[in-house]
């Protein structure tokens, strides 16, 4: 593994893990009016496209990491639709 | 291009133009407090890393990409520790 490489993991990594604390956050506080209903429906359906196009061409790191992106995005969509 | 190639593209277009949308509210609303800090530091830092990773891989339309979305977030993290 090059560090070009470890960077990639590195960013991956940092991208993904970053909605967790989000999802938490939303969880906890219901408090979403501060959140773009746009920006979570676009990304939400984006990082699903990314999952398709990850199981598609047979790149495991981005499917496993946009299956990880969207369980966080779909929660915290939900709770913006919910809580608006 | 083959189909899987534009799923690609409109999973990146989405993912990264989605974040416009929160820019754009943040900045007019001054309403950061359902946003979490935790979530921009680790996405910027994270989307940093995505295009240092681009640009010395050789892989323009990752470096392109996530040089767009690290503005966006960049503004919305400013915003935050600004007006939380």
């Amino acid at each position: 593994m090059t560090y070009i490489d470890i960077i990639g993991f590195l960013a991956a990594f940092g991208t993904t893990i970053s909605f967790l604390p989000q999802a938490i956050k939303t969880i906890q506080t219901k408090d979403t009016s501060g959140i773009s209903l746009s920006m979570y429906s676009l990304f939400t359906v984006g990082t699903l496209l990314w999952l398709i196009y990850g199981i598609l061409s047979l790149s495991i790191p981005v499917a496993i990491a946009n299956a990880i992106t969207l369980i966080f995005a779909s929660i915290i969509l939900v709770y913006k639709i919910k809580y608006k």
